[in-house]
C-alpha cells in the first residue's frame, strides 16, 4: 500500500523525540458482482486515518480507523466511542490494543484468502472466514471494546484477548482467548483457545473452541490450514479449511476450501477461487468465484478493479 | 479552490511512476437565510477526500467523497458502500465512473447557476436544477451505484450512463442515458436522452426525456439555455430554462429562470438572482434571492460568506 | 497538542497571500472505567479537521470539526449541516463564529477542570461542567446554529451569543447571552448573563441566569471559581463551584467541587480529583475519581492513557 504519510517532523520535532503524526491512506474498488441470482454494479471508496506517536522513553502509541468508522456524534457509535477501529501502546513488553480488536487466534492466524474484488462474503456463510468465536466486534455488544495483547520474541508469538463482560452495567457475553505460534524456517504452527461465556448476555450459555493452524511458504506459494473443535454447547461442532496463495509475476492466484460441521447437523463446505493482476501504482484487476455445497444455491462471482492510495 | 494537496512523490515515488495520493480540501459557509417565512442562521463546514493514482501503463484511477459522505459502518451507507461519492478509471478510452454519479446529460451540461450562499434550493422546487430524469443518486435506491462513461475528442464530448436495475436482488428502477455535445469557438450545443424504466421498481412505468442544451460565452459572460421534453408517462411534460453568469472584476452576477409544464397541469416558473464578491484567499461574500410564480409563497433569500480551503 | 499541519504554502501560495489550508490532528485514549457499579474497558480514537484561510485584506476565516462530527448525508446532521463544529471570520472587529458554538460566558470562563482520562461525566450530573443556560448545542434543537461574537482589547474581553429561535419555521427556544472579563496581572474577573426564552419551544417559559467568575494564577497553580444565580422560572436556583489545577514537573493535579441548589429542592454537591503524568510525545497517564453527595451512589473512577497526535 502506498501510504500518504504526513510526517510532522520538520514542524514540531524536538531533539531526539519522534513527533506524533496523522497519516492518510485510502482504497477503492469498482466492478460487477453476481450475487447468485442477479448482476450488480458495485463500488466503494474509503479513507483510513492512522495515528502514531512515541513517548520520551520510547513507548509507541497510536490508533487507526476509517472515515466511515469515525462514528457519528448523534448515534454515539464508531471509533469516537471505541466500537470501531482501535488504539494501542507498544514497547518491549509487547503491544496492547483496545477497541474493535480481533481475538488472539485471529491476530496470529488471520483468515483464509479473500477471493474476488469484493471479498465475496454473503450473509450467513463463512466463505473464507475462519469461524473464530470471539473478537472483531462480532461477539460483543456494539461499543463494547476488546483488549488484545500480542508479544513476539524470536520464533515465538503469543496473544491473549478478552472483553469486559459488561456494556456499562448491562450484561454482555464475556470473551477470553489465548493463542501461540512457533515459526521454524518457512513453517509456522500455532494453537488457539477461545471461551465465550454468557452468550447473548444469558448466564450459563458458554461456548469454547480450540484451534490448530499451520502456514507453510514455498517460494511464491503460501499454504494455510486450520482445524477447529467446538465445545458441547457450540453450534459449530468442528470446522477445518485450507487456503493457498500463489504469485506468478504480476498475477496472484488464491483459493480456499473449508467445511463446518454443526452440532444440529447440516454440514456445509465453502470454496472459492480468485485471481489478481497487479497493474502497478496501487491498482489491480481482481476477480473471483465462490460457492458452497448447499442445494439450490448458485455460485457468486465478481470482476473488477481494486485501488490502494 | 485552493486544494490542500499532499503529494507523496518524495516519499513513495519510484522511477517514472506517479504515486497514489490522498488530498484534502474543504469548504464552509455562514450567514442568514430567509426561507419564505422566517430568518435563520445557517452555517456548515465540510472536508473532501480526493484519491488519485496512475498504473504502470498510464491509466489514471481515483475517487472522491466528502467526510460527511464517508458513510457509517453501522448504517452501511455512504462512499464505503457505493451510495455516495464515486470512483473512476480514466485513459485514452475515456473515463468510467461508478457510484453516486450524475447522468450523462448532467455530466455534459450541468445545472443552471446556483444563487445565494446556500444555493437556495427548497424541498420540491426545481429552482436552478435542470429536471434530469436519471443519475445523481436521486432516482435509484440508496446504495445502488450508477455508471457514467464520458469521452472527449477535439470539439466533441459524449457521455452514457446506466444503473443496474437491481439493489442486490430487489427490483429497482433502471436508468439509461446518453448525451453529446459539440463545441465551436465559444458556442457549445448538445443533446441528451434519458430512459427510466420500472419507476419505483414497478414494471411498466417508464419515463423518457430528451434535452437540448446550449452554452455561449461572450467575454466574461456565459449564457446557458436548455429545453427538455418528457415522454407520455412523465410527470414533467416539458421544461425550459436560461441561466446567465457575468463577471465584473471581483464581482460575479448570476441569474436563472426556468419553467416546467406538468402533464397533470399546474405550470411553475422559478427564477433567481444572485451576486458574489471575491475577497481573495478562498473567501467570498455571496447573496441571492429566488422565487416561483405560485400563489401564496414568498421569495427565499440569503446573504453570507463562502469559504474554499 | 502536536498538530499535524499541512501548510500548502509551497504548493499554492501566491505573492503576499496566505493560502487556505486543511490541517489534521487527532486524539485517543484507552484504559479502565468504574461507572459506580461495574468496571469497563473504554477506548476511543478521533481525528479533527481544522480549516483556515485569509482574505486579501487580512480577514481570517476557517472552521473546525471532528471526523465523527462531519455528519451523515442521509441523516442530514453534523458539521455539513451546521449542527456540529463551527465556522468563523476574524479580524480587527473581533471574531464571529457560527455553528455548535458555546455561549458567551462559556467562551470566556470555560468549565471546571476535567478529571480522569475519560472526563468522568455521567448522565444527568453536572460534575465539572458549569451549568450554563445556553450554547454548546445543548439548548437549541439539533441543527440550529448559535452565533458567538468575541472581542479582546488589552485587559478586556467581551462576548455575546444568540440563536435564531427557529429551526426553519419550527419554533425553537431562543437564547441570548453576554459576558465580559477583565484581567489584571494574574487575576481575571468576569460576569455573564444568559436568557433562554420559550424553553422547549413553549411561549412564556423563560429562564435567565447571571454568573460571576474569577480565575487566579499563582506560579504553576490556577484557581477558578464561579457563582451562578438563576431567574424565577429556572430549575437551578443557584450554583457555585471551585476548580484547581496545579503542575509539579510532569505531573498535573486537578480537582473541583461544585454545588447546585434547585428551585424544586434537593441540593447536590459534585466533586472530583484527578492527576495526569506527561510521558512526552503527546501521551500521558491520567486517572481520576468523581462523586456526589447523593445517597446510594458510588464514586466513579478511571485510569488510562491519553494521546494527542
Amino acid at each position: 500500500m502506498k501510504k500518504v504519510l504526513f510526517a510532522t517532523t520538520a514542524l514540531v520535532m524536538t531533539a531526539g523525540v519522534a513527533a506524533a503524526e496523522v497519516s492518510l491512506s485510502g482504497d477503492g474498488r469498482m466492478g460487477i458482482v453476481y450475487n447468485g441470482a442477479d448482476w450488480n454494479f458495485s463500488s466503494r471508496a474509503r479513507v483510513t486515518f492512522t495515528l502514531s506517536g512515541t513517548t520520551d522513553n520510547g513507548i509507541e502509541f497510536g490508533g487507526s480507523f476509517r472515515a466511515d468508522q469515525a462514528g457519528d456524534s448523534v448515534l454515539d457509535n464508531g471509533a469516537a466511542y471505541g466500537s470501531e477501529g482501535s488504539v494501542y501502546v507498544s514497547g518491549a513488553f509487547g503491544k496492547i490494543e483496545m477497541g474493535d480488536a480481533v481475538s488472539a487466534p485471529e491476530a496470529l492466524f488471520g483468515d483464509l484468502p479473500e477471493v474476488g474484488y469484493t471479498d465475496l462474503t454473503s450473509a450467513g456463510g463463512l466463505e473464507n472466514d475462519i469461524p473464530y468465536l470471539t473478537g472483531d466486534g462480532v461477539t460483543t455488544l456494539a461499543g463494547n471494546p476488546v483488549v488484545l495483547y500480542t508479544y513476539s520474541t524470536g520464533p515465538i508469538s503469543i496473544a491473549a484477548s478478552m472483553s469486559d463482560g459488561k456494556l456499562g452495567s448491562v450484561n454482555d457475553q464475556q470473551e477470553y482467548a489465548v493463542a501461540g505460534a512457533y515459526t521454524y524456517e518457512n513453517y509456522t504452527v500455532g494453537f488457539g483457545y477461545e471461551m465465550l461465556e454468557d452468550v447473548g448476555g444469558v448466564a450459563g450459555v458458554d461456548y469454547t473452541q480450540g484451534e490448530l493452524a499451520g502456514v507453510a511458504t514455498f517460494g511464491d506459494t503460501s499454504v494455510k490450514a486450520y482445524f477447529a473443535k467446538g465445545g458441547k454447547q457450540n453450534p459449530v461442532d468442528q470446522a477445518f479449511g485450507l487456503g493457498v496463495t500463489s504469485k506468478f509475476g504480476a498475477t496472484t492466484v488464491l483459493g480456499y476450501v473449508q467445511k463446518a460441521e454443526f452440532t444440529a447437523g447440516g454440514d456445509v463446505t465453502w470454496y472459492g477461487l480468485g485471481a489478481s493482476y497487479d497493474l502497478g501504482g496501487g491498482a489491480s484487476i481482481v476477480g473471483g468465484i465462490s460457492d458452497d455445497d448447499l442445494a439450490n444455491t448458485d455460485p457468486t462471482a465478481d470482476l473488477g478493479v481494486k485501488f490502494k492510495f
